[in-house]
């Protein structure tokens, strides 16, 4: 048995049984050794970013880590956009990435680059594996370090002589690295004593962040909301959010600087649950980094690191919940009565929340078009939402694919502006290979809006010339059904709201990969 | 006048006047400042590795350096795998990536990173520029290294503030930061002594990188080879070669070891000229790892930071050989007798010598299918042939993009494996935004077929599933055609040598972007 052989035989023993791949030639060992393990599930990406966003896409819903099998710094280099989104997602994933041979990295032959390197500013653990019989024991911990609560992004550097050179499975156990973490139960009775004061409660938001989303940790800070009076409101972008009719909804903080500031103007006391105190998402010449008022308290009743449904249980608790009903309780009726005609944002959601099928997940990266979207969601069957957490476009296309793979048996739908869409195109082609059930909307407004937008509230002339060729998507207009063609995957294009319910009605119906471009 | 407005008058002044471009919200107040310079080129990019791979051919092509545009750490990711092709290349680049403002950094906003971190790797020259008014120098400094002999990747981080912060141009100069070194005078004696005797001299091999494959270099270098009776030979991947009929043509070292080592068995003196001691690209366990026999000499006639052409010229003076027809000279009749049928790679590179017009530019990645091209592209009209230095696949497309940018009067043709072509198949976009004069042929073997290769020469068995899952890019085939037409680029699918050859005439006939599916 050789080193490969050996880490494919631990990862398999640590539950980690897909891997999302784009090899090399330094990593033929490791595909040979994937080539005799039958129950590794091998997923290729015709770009490494396809890799990496799947395996995140992945472990937000499969809840466990996948594998990536990835070719040196260049190829490293490729899939740190989606490492970066994944990190920010706290999403457990092992990077396996190839390096030349250890009496081969000094000759700097033209692949070669310092890997750790490119691997640090995005990973939480990295280690260059030393020899053959090292390998197993690294893969080992590389995975417990995936497993931990929250998840870690560990990098696992593999010396192709590492890969080749005999070994032994060694029969390494794996554990997370960090499990959760009980409650704070000071802080927790210092809160119930806080919230008892209805007053200070009313000026009170609890800010929902990571597995707090999920409908049962929702539920028990609705309980809170309702018995105390306090808000509930989450950080802007979710890893993975339990949503629609018959669950607590909660408010995301809008993306806009000036929006989620009006949105805390009154809230005295911040209370995070699995969040960060909110910071806009880019600095401004004459608007607040800071989301919450400077005399804001901020209390931590849990961080990720923490049991959030224990914290949150052990709050309702102290203020004797257990039996109230919980706030923000979507019951709103079913949207039957949709609207037709252009497709403007504040209908497509509209549109969306009344076609999404129940037990759908939705991957989010629609960016302009999507700001109105959290507004109709509630009202949509149940489904999970997840989101590009680190702000790197080009991560929808690749997490729905991961998601696909996760939950073979629920439909996935991703909602990409156009601009998103294209820097991960080549995720089309690994739907088809799989089949899987995903359905890709684009929303083309042939722009860049969001830096249209950015640029207009400079308050500067109107974009000239160069402005324009770095914003606009014109000249020529992308295609988007020829590019699915091109990648196997069918497509149609509607530039109406009743044109989108149609083909949003067959995509229910109807399995496998499609993509539907909403020309706007 | 504010940071950004002052570091474009900067670039200007400094004669860098393109920018390749993939911006953000953080880079908004530069691309402000660029609309207002008309004199500035901006080519967008749809991903940020057409705009880095695009400056490595830019520059390559026009000589000096390009400037790009880049989006925080994630965005600079995604440039990497081609800034690493071009520093292998020796290019020169200005790549200027945003970060947040200095005072938003510590507030870890989603998008933040350690951008220095992710640029290092990559970089030969790495400053985040500390206030506005630093802003304009930093770039002349930047500019500066990236003029250097050779050229250098000058990574300039640009936190926001200092992009919209008041400063003004300060006119500061920009000069290389290392120019080209002298011929060294000793070296030269003792190499023509040494070449003197021509039994040494026949087991001598000059082994040309850099700008020693430029026509009148090589022409120095054939007097040289022509009077002593040493031989030529170059690294096999080269920034640019100048080549084809009337010129010296100096053979390559093959990509295989085995090929590469035969091809130095004899040489007992290994004269460098603007290149490396040849390694193997990659370690196999019973392959050597350098191309030379252990007791082969190793001598430096010039490195990448000499006068090339000089020293050059200084052995042919020392040798007087300054009168000698040069050896390797291709004085081979055009190809007229083209091979039709089925299109095997031995035969494309003769349809392909037979109708590249003159003065064409050839990018090169068509990995093993250009396997051959090297021996019947000397009989091909005079040419600059780009190539893949760093191994990094998904650099051609881009490349293409930023050579015809470059030479708007000539004809390019980007040669390309399917596997490769689709890492930056968003560089078809730009070929069309840009009405680029390129033809972009795909060779379509529909596999990652070096790969391969090299699992099959590790002797195992048969490729399984789960290698082939990984290796073939089939179920479904990609379909190339449809791909280009989403782009905005028109194509045709040819799967014979004599449809190849009809679809390369009419591209040499007429301007604008065109690709050619040649299925294999």
């Amino acid at each position: 048995m050789n080193g490969s052989e050996a880490m494919v035989q631990t990862l398999l023993a640590g539950d980690v049984d897909v891997c999302f791949a784009n090899p090399g030639t330094s990593e033929m060992h490791f595909v040979s050794a994937l080539d005799r393990a039958p129950g590794m599930r091998c997923v290729l990406g015709l770009f490494e970013g396809v890799a990496s966003g799947a395996a995140d896409g992945y472990y937000r819903m499969a809840e466990k880590p996948a594998a990536t099998l990835l070719h040196l710094g260049p190829g490293l280099g490729n899939a740190l956009a989606n490492i970066h989104n994944a990190k920010r997602a706290y999403s457990g994933m092992v990077n396996i990435v190839g390096q030349h041979a250890w009496d081969h990295i000094h000759n700097n032959a033209p692949l070669n680059s310092d890997v750790e390197a490119v691997a640090r500013p995005m990973s939480n653990w990295v280690k260059t594996t030393m020899s053959a019989a090292a390998a197993p024991l690294d893969t080992a911990e590389a995975i417990s370090q995936a497993r931990s609560t929250p998840g870690r992004i560990a990098t696992l550097v593999l010396p192709a002589n590492c890969a080749w050179e005999p070994s032994d499975p060694g029969h390494y156990s794996t554990a997370p690295a960090q499990t959760a973490a009980a409650p704070l139960n000071d802080t927790v009775i210092a809160l119930a004593r806080l919230l008892s004061d209805r007053k200070t409660a009313e000026a009170t938001t609890l800010l929902l962040g990571g597995r707090a989303l999920r409908a049962r940790e929702a539920t028990l800070a609705g309980k809170i909301a309702a018995h105390t009076g306090c808000k509930l409101a989450s950080e802007p972008r979710n890893p993975r959010m339990e949503r629609g009719r018959g669950r607590v909804n909660v408010t995301p903080l809008p993306f806009p600087v000036d929006g989620a500031v009006a949105m805390l103007k009154d809230t005295k006391h911040l209370v995070l649950v699995g969040s960060a105190p909110p910071v806009a998402f880019f600095a401004y010449p004459n608007k607040p980094r800071m989301i919450k008022q400077p005399d804001c308290e901020v209390h931590t009743l849990a961080t990720l690191t923490h049991d959030i449904e224990a914290s949150l249980q052990a709050l309702v608790d102290a203020l004797g919940a257990q039996n109230t009903a919980p706030a923000q309780l979507s019951t709103g009726p079913i949207i039957t009565d949709l609207p037709t005609g252009a497709p403007v944002p504040e209908h497509i959601g509209t549109v969306i929340a009344a076609l999404l099928p129940e037990n759908a997940i939705m991957v989010d990266e629609a960016v302009t078009t999507g700001r109105q979207f959290a507004k109709v969601t509630p009202q949509a069957a149940p489904h999970d939402c997840i989101d590009i957490t680190g702000g790197a476009i080009g991560w929808g296309m690749s997490a729905a694919v991961g998601a696909a793979v996760a939950c073979p048996d629920r439909k996935v739908f991703a909602f990409l502006g156009d601009g998103s869409a294209m820097y991960t195109v080549q995720g089309l082609w690994s739907m088809a290979r799989e089949n899987l059930d995903v359905t890709v909307v684009i929303f083309a407004n042939r722009s860049y809006k969001i830096l249209r937008g950015e640029l207009a509230n400079m308050g500067g002339p109107e974009a000239g010339e160069n402005a324009r060729r770095m914003l606009d998507l014109d000249r020529p207009y992308l295609d988007w059904v020829s590019i699915a063609r091109g990648h196997g995957v069918p497509g149609v294009q509607v530039n109406t709201l009743e044109g989108f319910a149609d083909a949003l009605r067959i995509a229910a119906k109807e399995k496998g990969p499609r993509l539907i471009e909403l020309v706007m």
